[in-house]
């Protein structure tokens, strides 16, 4: 009942929290539902009847990690993307490398957890198209920008930087990269007539 | 004895051959010394005098699929930057999603096989990262062009869409890309006086 939210929602909540928690301690492979029981208090029925296994435990903490940071169209087209950059490389900071790449090999098999995955990530990229597709409309962005291939090459070395060569993605880092793309792929705007 | 090659040579090159064969197939979860041992015709003693752990035969594998596509200097920096942008697409083409993600989550952990292979990727960027500043050298590029951005903006795309995206990386992307990250991060090359 706590500020007027439904008492299972609110022990949801403390649920997945709790199990974000445990995924950025211990990873993937480290994640069992009676340590997110127990740290929760609430009682290992209570979660398999929410939710049915493990994986989907998972899939619940990984939404929510990614839902901490929506995307914004507040019609700067080049500067949305940016700052959704930044918030994807903030993201990524936040976690281990080791879970990231954890999620990204679950993700890549065709389990119920990889389509989840897949599924969110889709999700993310279609929302960020459409964004796209808006600034192009208003002549933020050059007519005829491909949508995909401006989010490969704003999101894409960010995850190669994580996953493959360890190397930091600083602030300075995402801004660099974002100028690049923005100019590569995204051209100078056209004046509008 | 076989062209001049010394027959242990030849006998290392096919269990190394026989070994990628069966990453490949299987990933690193099905990958045992007994089957390679079994399908090279090698008595396993004889594999493990030579690799003292399974991971140092996965590792043996990976090593040589980098090994069949070298890095070419050419003398002209943007033709080697997109056919070895070309070489890798075609590597990842060539594997499993699955078995990419494998070794990428190996690379990501602190472990000897992780090291190993975070060591050959190392290897390749430094060996990218010359060519990149022989041919900034040469007014090939644009002066001032961070090799490390550069090659990030060419190779994270494809990474990125092997491992999360699971869209296709074709050369004609490949091309588009490699185009959009050269005009991008490199500029258009000065004309030297």
């Amino acid at each position: 009942m706590t500020r007027g939210r439904p008492r299972d929602a609110t022990v949801a909540d403390r649920v997945v929290a709790v199990a974000g928690a445990l995924l950025r301690e211990g990873g993937y492979a480290g994640f069992t539902v009676d340590e997110v029981a127990s740290r929760a208090g609430v009682a290992k029925t209570t979660l398999y009847r929410r939710w049915p296994t493990r994986d989907h435990l998972v899939a619940a903490a990984v939404a929510t990690m990614l839902a901490e940071t929506p995307l914004r169209d507040t019609g700067d087209a080049r500067a949305d993307l940016v700052r959704a950059t930044l918030d994807i490389a903030a993201g990524l900071r936040a976690q281990t490398r080791a879970l990231i790449a954890e999620l990204v090999a679950y993700g890549a098999r065709h389990d119920d957890l990889g389509s989840f995955l897949r599924e969110l990530w889709t999700q993310r990229r279609q929302a960020a198209s459409e964004l796209i597709e808006r600034g192009t409309a208003r002549g933020q962005l050059r007519s005829g920008t491909d949508p995909a291939m401006l989010i490969d090459a704003l999101v894409g070395p960010l995850y190669y930087r994580v996953l493959v060569t360890g190397d930091p993605i600083t602030d300075d880092y995402v801004r660099a990269m974002a100028d690049a793309a923005l100019s590569g792929v995204a051209g100078q705007a056209e004046v509008p007539e």
